[in-house]
């Protein structure tokens, strides 16, 4: 007996600041599965992140933590030279804050994914990878870590498991990707794909076959968990439901990551 | 069999912030049963909290949240016209962080109590204990509330019960009384009592009857479980030790509130 | 031959900060003539500060400082309590701020108009217009204060006179008074006036009669120098769109306050 | 006839911030010709500034400012992946608020010299020197601009005559060089000279001979304006102290870098 394929569709919600809205969260959130919730460092503040993770235990949806930089006027996009300890202290701090709230409405978090130039920086050094592997591990070992699908997934996978934690890898269906599995820097003109028919059926080659075709051709293997979708505006939002309606068209199973990682 | 009167002793610590050092923690912590962390708003960062953290956990000395409100320019002492609502996110947020530098040292938060502005405002307005029982009873119903010891003992214990979480009762032996059981406000000159002799007396009083004389010499009766001490400077340090050795030798049991609150 | 009458349009402008946008700026800057621009404490950050001078001075509209608390939070919405003296430092930190922006573009500030809880403060206690006023005069002798018109008017003058600056007063036609010239506060249902039409007529009469109806039908004097209008959405857009063209048609003068006050 | 020999002697003050103290201000300001004062985003805030305006202007040294990167919590110390445009933006805003000091005191910014990483990324970048001087040249043309004295003090200098500013050039008398002219990096171990003896000697010869021996043992040309101390601590004073007896027994004319630049 075939086993059904499974993916989770995360994104990131909760950035609101303030009397500053970001994000159409509650048109996105009931099409998650998974949802990163800004923990008030680059976005997000303590009654943003009550409401966020209100409104995803209304649809079902898991939490998870989204720590930045302290760089709320760079929104945590800008690589700031911290030290390892640093950013093992600022998951700590942000992934407990969210975990207060998770808790304080009969949750708790399912995972934690790094925001912006955090997340970016761990791409292009492993030890930042360790150090929040460190840090999610001695505040929950049920939290999962998502870190990018690559060729380096075994080497993660390595890692977590002597965190005694479980690694979760997340593609995006609307980035270029470069042929050795990374992904075209967001200032070069070609990063993003902007047409829905073809970010659903990359997002659909990923689910089903693990793959992904590089900007030159070559098509690379990923094996994503999770795929990254967004709700900056109501197209953003209208793609993340196509995706979902064709991955279950496509037979494939789009639960929470918990359950499969 | 009489029982042993036993006592607490609490301070505020773990307020430095980035290069700024404030206060001389690692002298005081010694000798305290309860350390109350800053928790990042009007001082404290993720590095200081771990590193406070880890000091409480060397002497054994257990850890508490101090949160106050997001004002670092005013160190937390000014009121700000927040709402219950902000408050109680206000406190979840900062418990939650403490809590996972707790334990990701392998320990868990006792207590929670709040700082400058946000505690006075609560002693001027009930609806803010209520605020914060409400916030401390989601995020963790073992975290012991400190409140201001007064003649109203009776109402916050009853409040306590209804959200299911303790409550410990703090008096300070360093600042005078009005009959009416409140703290004389430290803009008045005579609000702070400097003379050791004095200070470690009221102590001894507080711990001992329960009481403390007003500044119009009435005597009233606080039934404190946590006295409050200071580690600013050298001299103050000095006074914490007179006061625990005097404690001590009055037969007084100084141990953590956990164990008999 | 009779003077025509003069009237000054003013709206907080450049309150976005970071990745977050807040306000139709380049809608309304257009009809306005004089433009309060948020110094970076409440909103605005530097980089919004130069866009937004640089859009007020494209069409010729007058730039004035729009200083708030230091709490981006909440908006700069929420009393804090602040001492004369920060309250004065704010002053002239934001002032300087943005006097700056202003110079590096080849003008000058021509007002300086505290915001939200800052300016309500302010018409509760006189001695906040003294701080601000004696900021404002330290700074720059040009610099006109932007107060709220009352009965306290002739006080105000009088103030400004002493600190060799000049005050202009400012009406809100779509805010309720009370018939003592104070506004009918934001928390109570019919503090704002919704209807267009209402809005525009209770502006021609500020700005031909200096006069309003009291929200008991009272009718009270005001004599505004400039009338505050919004631009947080496109109906508000239209509606400052309209007061302008009523005020043209009714022969008024819609001139920046610093030609007449 | 011989012209005397002019140097002037910079430090770093008013980087304290709210309840926090940093440095000795009253006691290095006295020794110094020109002051570069905190302007609140790295340290210092309004108040803080205000009282180090004051301080400077009682013992007649030149105040200058010194503006950071927005990072508190690492003190302006670490390189963030900001834009030219952000960094011309925040030197035009600090800068317009420290003039905004100076002026309620009837004074005028000197100089503008950037601190830690701002200044670090800038000796590594000469766009970023370029950016700051677009900055101040755009808010005032006297304001003098420091920059590192080395090997390419001629093109800095052609820099500053296109922005029709002033370039004054600083020396570290208690860092080591590396025979190219450039600092030793603070993270190696040979990089800060500790003995007072030593430093005093380099100063001298900084300001006698405009020379400084590298690590290697070669001598190399700096040609400094400025020498730049410290006053973080008793001992840092006393250094001062000597540098500026040492200076003025050798003849060498002590006095602002406005004087002579």
């Amino acid at each position: 007996m075939s086993q059904k394929i499974r993916i989770d569709l995360n994104s990131d919600v909760g950035e609101s600041f303030g009397i500053y809205k970001l994000g159409l969260d509650e048109e996105v959130i009931p099409h998650l599965t998974s949802a990163n919730i800004a923990c008030g460092f680059h976005g997000g503040d303590p009654g943003v992140m009550r409401k966020t993770v209100s409104l995803a235990k209304q649809y079902g949806v898991e939490v998870g933590a989204h720590p930045g930089f302290p760089d709320l006027i760079g929104f945590g996009r800008r690589n700031i030279d911290a030290t390892l300890e640093d950013i093992r202290d600022y998951v700590v701090y942000q992934t407990g804050a969210l975990q207060a709230f998770a808790v304080s409405q009969g949750l708790r978090l399912q995972h934690m994914k790094a925001h912006g130039a955090l997340y970016n920086m761990a791409v292009a050094n492993p030890k930042i990878w360790e150090a929040m592997a460190d840090a999610v591990s001695r505040v929950d070992k049920e939290i999962i870590l998502v870190a990018l699908a690559s060729s380096k997934n075994e080497s993660l996978l390595e890692m977590g498991r002597r965190h005694g934690i479980r690694i979760a890898f997340e593609a995006f269906p609307d980035r270029a990707y470069r042929n050795d599995g990374s992904l075209v820097p967001r200032r070069e003109k070609e990063a993003v794909i902007e047409d829905h028919e073809v970010v659903a059926r990359r997002a659909l080659k990923m689910a089903l076959e693990g793959k992904v075709i590089a900007i030159d051709g070559t098509e690379i293997e990923l094996r994503p968990d999770t795929l990254c979708v967004h709700g900056d505006n109501p197209a953003a939002v209208q793609m993340v439901k196509k995706i979902r309606e064709e991955l279950k068209a496509s037979g494939v199973n789009v639960i929470s990551m918990k359950w499969f990682v």
